[in-house]
């Protein structure tokens, strides 16, 4: 099987999945990004401090976990599981100052500077992975299509970089966008990503998939196309750091879980903002 | 001036300018909290990034300014001010966002690495400080006694550990805390500091300075010392592995003003959950 086929196959999978996951149940969606957030930590932690520090790359792992289900359960049933999420909440504090602690007792301190890439897997991957229930509940109803529309968005101005970056961006004299982190991204992919996936929320606007004013749906569009843009960015300059070239291979023919998420690490919780700001989740 | 007395002079001044600042008003706890944060996390960064990445520096300590108000008006008005709560959180996670984003259009992505730095200056010294408006905070009204107190068992511990840690731990047969990371410190200092802390908080109890039940304040007085003495440990590793000895020089004698804040890093968000668990903050 050639690569182009086995790239279009597993990637049809991969999107059928995801769409069925985030709009079938709460529970398919919590196994979903459960999965996420634990493979795309594992991938973080193989490409930065590899097999080291085993105990406090799992507690890092269960502290996410416990904020993840601390916001689903606070979005989930409000006031009356006070108590839950109160517990949760303590874990996961408890779970943060454990780590730095049960460091003491390792016999080797050279690699100590590894914590901080615990910490920073923690703020970049699970941090916006934990705010996701607050797009798919709505008190105690679960809705994912708003969320799965916020990923058609993000998958949409992929292709629309791909597609306007390959047709016009690829000529000598054209603009390129961050030459030293990703030399073949160039302004026009970035526009193409904002066009598509602009028109794409416009359109989703429409299908009534995205339950906001048509301003809003534009506005959503834009900070998305943006968001998407940057986490890609952000990735590639990690992966430029730790000189790899995919995060990982869960996926075949398109590299690891973070390859796939990297645009969503920062476009899901830029739109959280902008729906929390004005009200809207 | 000798050494010594330069150590009791700034050492006594230090815990006036503390005692006052915690239980005089919220406008001087705040002052203070808010430069223990922003001296504590610019020791951080010079010892780790050095001159570096200023720009997420500063984008960093903005965040857990951020951060400490929102937890400090949620503490405060409750309900009445959920905008501003609001509005300061989605500061706080824009600013989030904003640090990787900006590494971006930096030109030297050599040191990219160093952003997990800035990732860790936030989750150990930024999110314990940010929590501490929950303690002196009960609904509308300021009371820093309680801090105050939590403040007192620390200092008493790290005085027990040092006494009874000279008087008998510096045999050649008694058993070291941990010496790969301080050579130093011995079991004995470690008892010395429970035994101290904990007759401290009970001492406390009398003075009806901690409005607990016996039972709680002798829980709290050996979650506090071992968390201290757990604190200190935490900080003489990062700063074995960065070379240095002290983290800075902002108190004469007494080195930086993370070398002062250690212990209550992990000391107070300890006390902070325990006392959060059982519904006494």
């Amino acid at each position: 099987m050639n690569d182009l086929a086995k790239r279009t196959i597993s990637g049809a999978l991969f999107v059928a999945i995801m769409a069925f996951c985030i709009t079938f149940d709460r529970i398919t969606y919590f196994c979903l990004f459960w999965c996420i957030m634990l493979y795309g930590m594992r991938e973080f932690f193989n490409i930065s401090i590899g097999e080291s520090m085993k105990l406090q790359r799992a507690m890092a792992i269960l502290c996410g976990l416990c904020g993840f289900l601390a916001v689903y359960f606070l979005e989930c049933y409000a006031k009356a599981s006070v108590t839950l999420v109160s517990v949760l909440v303590s874990c996961c504090f408890l779970l943060l100052l454990a780590i730095p602690i049960s460091c003491i007792f390792r016999q080797n301190h050279e690699d100590h500077g590894n914590l901080s890439y615990i910490y920073a897997a923690l703020l970049y991957i699970a941090l916006p992975i934990a705010l996701s229930p607050k797009l798919v509940m709505d008190c105690e109803v679960f809705d994912g299509w708003m969320l799965l529309s916020l990923f058609i968005i993000i998958w949409m101005s992929d292709v629309g970089a791909y597609a306007i970056g390959t047709a016009l961006g690829q000529k000598p004299d054209s603009r390129k966008l961050a030459p030293s982190i990703s030399p073949k991204k160039s302004w026009w992919g970035f526009w193409g990503a904002v066009v598509i996936g602009t028109a794409t929320a416009v359109g989703l606007h429409y299908l009534t998939w995205l339950p906001f004013s048509l301003a809003h749906c534009i506005a959503v569009g834009v900070i998305i196309s943006v968001g998407a843009v940057c986490g890609d960015l952000v990735e590639s300059m990690w992966k430029r750091y730790f000189h790899v070239k995919d995060s990982g291979n869960a996926i075949p023919g398109h590299g690891g879980v973070l390859d796939r998420f990297d645009s969503s690490l920062i476009a899901i919780p830029l739109s959280c903002i902008y729906l929390s700001i004005f009200g809207l989740i």
